[in-house]
């Protein structure tokens, strides 16, 4: 599969150079929306917040008043066809990513597109081709590539530091789960590529692509996730092609917080990345010494949210290669199909299957 | 020595009202304040900043363009006499505190006023007499206040986590020294009272006021600054009129980073706010477990810069009272008199000799 | 398969009750013999240390005069016959525990067996019938159930502090690798059995019996450990009887130290286990805040030894169970066979095949 | 003032020489004295604890009886005659220190004295003439300096990690005040002298000797210590000869636990020597993440306590110097005085007044 490259288009080139802010609209005000949305109006100083969609009445309208934001619409068709818009990001639910990401490309615009790409390969697949085919620049969001502890990892990594690394273990557990109507696997793929799919990404970021899979799992905090029929705990052991070693923790029930980690061991020593403490204060009583937590990936990953989408801003206005590309969306989402085969058929499952 | 207080004069507050955004000048474009300017321009949603003066040539108008500010200036004079400007935040070096706050106040304007508040005693009286003449709200800034971690001790303390209150300890280390012309006793204040201004109003922040000082200092890591006359550590006892204790710890050679950091005892718990790490990853090799820290104020302080300046623009959009009075800064102040007169002197100081 | 129980020898008991302290001889002066074997003679007041044992010419002597012991053999049937003695800790190399623990069984000692208990699950067996025809006392050594982590962790688990457990995680790391004719697997059946029969036996103190099991694994970090057909690092994935799931981890290259841990995810809370810093002391220079980690296992667990050894007197003379049984010490050897047989095999290895 | 030096005695010397233990007497069976007492017994290698007394009825016979002690006393003076003894260690209440010492010395035997020295200056100064005059080893207790943390600290200062010390702070927090019986400053010297004389220690041992103190202090958490006249914190402020600072803090009201801390600011780093948790398990649930805390001085200190006794052992043994000279026990005394004369006078007080 060959990565779909960045193009600029020389209209939207010129474009950018001569004025040197991007005009940006955002399909998509959930949770996340909004804050990338927020983050474009009032944090990245060269881009233009010019107009938001949400299919949702009065949403985008409601919100465009608050932020004075000049333009909303409730079709996202309507915001791609906007001619004064030369970038989108596509917050929506991902079952509708292949549908703006196309119509977004078809009219030229370049592309910010939350993870994960699609809900199914054969959707993510298409989208690219057309998008490959439009010339426009495509790049994927996976925050945490953007968190300063994977970033000084990265770089620690790239100084030699901890010399080969050899294994990888990241983790993802959520403080609650989900409304039961999105655990529902139909929906979400499952908790394995819900959440997973982060953690996979990560893998890929550190240690390259995955060879092989197996991963097992249970519904054994939340029984009446089993209605849905999802699952709530699972680790899932990885073979990367380079033959290192991986292990992800995917959990729903962190009871105290929410909790991001990665650990990356090398021939030389280790790197941790992760941390718990929301507030710089300890509360020391005979119950013993106490800190709180951050409570949920908002508080976590704020500011790494606010980095990726300056990075998407700054990589369009100056003509860069998409940091995290669709060929990265893809190859993640294989994995957490791969994982989420291994776990349904309890064997090890080879990425070349999928 | 009574309080300024806040009252909107009746125009303003009409004004504000209307528009539901302040319209904001910032005067004094040096580190602290391009923070505050920029923080004004992108992040304080309901301020625009519409003015910016700096008397060093060209440093106005190059801020004023890169951040698309409509209006500079030169002369402060001449942004407090800008009749589009609601409030003036006053960020320039302290000598000037007291022409330009004066000058603003007779204009009518909302008052943010950096710390400390005056090079003199007399200075600082002399001028909150004219702001409570002119009726101007009036806020110190004094930004820990502001911090997260002092604001959960706040919290804590007046749920009763600690019981009462019996001892705080209050430090501040910079990484390394000011440029030596800073440090001038005579321009800076000397050691005690120029860093140790925070650490003081903290003390009053949790135990009240203060009723003596004993001080020690030395100049004992910059031989240099013995040229200039200033110390380089210093350790300030206080008794608190409650008869409760303070020990304040000042220092300029946290040669790892920046180290602030308090503790609060109390009859039933104490709280200990502060931390270290600027990024969160731990490195691991055969030299030990390493992790980096928060170089200076600016990272460390960063978020409480930005609520401060948030909280101020809210207070007077809402006709509240000023968070930090200048009773509060006078207050601060004269301990910083005390203690600098207790290690000249070698003795106990009481606050009221001052 | 049955648990071989403590009847305890009429003429045994009564000379316990008798003379209050119980004369203990040790069998193998390895690195952890001499540390079982030092603990009984100066830190375990009720007992007795009178016989030492190994077959290394002249190293039983040495020791026995170094410590003030009366009697030293080279040959372990001489100590195992000798009758004075009450009870024996059988801490040679593994492949001699049969020929041992069944010469002391037959003799009528009390019996303290080192993990594992021995090379093959059918010696094992053989080994257990025999002790349990000569109803004497058993008791596996498996140090981490006596560390006062692993201790407080069972105790706030059974008072329900975070609930039903759901998930365990459990790792050892080595600073370095055993030197290369240790690593055989011939000799040390190889790195999962080897190195994991500790966490395997901590999966079944927290979470019950295993089900089934899945390794990956890989020489990674030395590649010189081709050469003798071991790997230096792997990760097994655990189902429980219960449904529970559980991860482990195993790696040689812990360059930094010992990293041994442990962490109980729970339906209302979660726990960890584990530590880094040997000495109480934090290193603050412009390269970071760095702190210490403690080296090995030694310095790790130098107390639970010291615990552990304690534990077995207390229960030989007070007539008590053992507290970890040779079921125990056998269920874990299945668990290490599983694993090994799930990696070779890549395929997830039920605990009923073995 | 002269340092006591230590001359063995000929005869001792020889008879050490010979036997390769030293045979040691204990007088005071207090707390502490126990601890010493069953180090000695079980855990330093090259001690025979022969005898112990305790003025207490019946005390030193259980004591002995249960840890096959061959002689006990109830009269000090009976054990410091016993020809049998080589060595004293004084674990006695402060007041019978003088009288204890004295006849020691006369006896010929090697004596370690706890901490403090005496409960007057000139009870010191003549018992210190005595032990001089008598050419016995006399070493002082005090246990930090044998603690890993401020030995690693030494170390570190000694290979220049931190450059020159220009500050250092000790802080010294009990979890709960003494009964108030033992409060009485007549008795116990008032928490400045009682407690602050370890963190006076600890100022000499890192920054050398101490030109004047600055005491502030209240009775603020514990209202019934007024009624015999304590205080319950203090701060005192410490100048060094080498014009370098000190801060000690000293309170009753760690009510979560023990507190104790040390930090040392050089020019080029700083250490920080101190730890909390007793336990390696970290609980985490909604109210946040919490670790016990090390409850007292004697799990803080257990092993600092045998090495300590075992250094006075091994000193003796092999004819070195004191490791803690009377003149180091005389000097932190001076200090303790000085402070608690800054108190009560509220003003500075040379080392010189003493």
């Amino acid at each position: 599969m060959r990565t779909a490259r960045y193009l600029c288009m020389k209209s939207i080139k010129e474009h950018c150079e001569m004025k040197s802010r991007l005009n940006v609209g955002v399909v998509g005000l959930g949770r996340l929306g909004r804050v990338y949305a927020a983050d474009l109006a009032h944090r990245v100083p060269n881009a233009n917040l010019v107009a938001v969609a949400d299919k949702q009445e009065g949403l985008a309208e409601t919100f465009a008043k608050e932020y004075g934001i000049p333009t909303w619409y409730r079709s996202h068709l309507d915001l791609v066809h906007d001619r004064e818009i030369d970038a989108v990001a596509v917050i929506t639910s991902t079952s509708t990513h292949q549908e703006v990401v196309i119509e977004a490309a078809k009219n030229g615009k370049a592309i910010f597109c939350e993870k994960p790409i699609s809900t199914s390969l054969e959707g993510a697949l298409e989208m690219l081709r057309i998008v490959e085919k439009a010339r426009v620049f495509f790049q994927m969001g996976f925050q945490r590539r953007f968190d300063s502890g994977y970033v000084a990892a990265k770089k620690k990594i790239e100084d030699g530091v901890i010399g080969t690394p050899v294994l990888l273990t990241s983790t993802s557990r959520d403080p609650f789960p989900p409304p039961l109507e999105f655990c529902d696997p139909k929906v979400s793929g499952g908790l394995i590529a819900d959440m997973g799919i982060h953690d996979f990404d990560v893998g890929r970021m550190f240690m390259g692509d995955v060879r092989s899979v197996y991963a097992v799992g249970g519904t054994l905090a939340y029984p009446e996730m089993k209605k849905v029929g999802d699952i709530d705990n699972a680790v899932v052991n990885i073979v990367f092609e380079n033959d290192t070693l991986g292990a992800v923790h995917l959990s729903r029930n962190a009871i105290f917080g929410y909790d991001i980690r990665a650990e990356i061991w090398g021939t030389k020593g280790s790197l941790q990345i992760g941390y718990f403490r929301e507030t710089p204060i300890l509360v020391m009583t005979q119950a013993g010494i106490t800190h709180d937590v951050v409570p949920h990936f908002m508080e976590r990953f704020e500011k790494a949210y606010r980095v990726q989408i300056q990075n998407f801003v700054d990589n369009v206005l100056n003509g860069r290669e998409p940091s995290i590309t669709g060929a990265d969306g893809v190859a993640a989402m294989r994995v957490s199909l791969a994982a989420t085969k291994s776990y349904h058929e309890n064997r090890p499952v080879l990425l070349k299957e999928i």
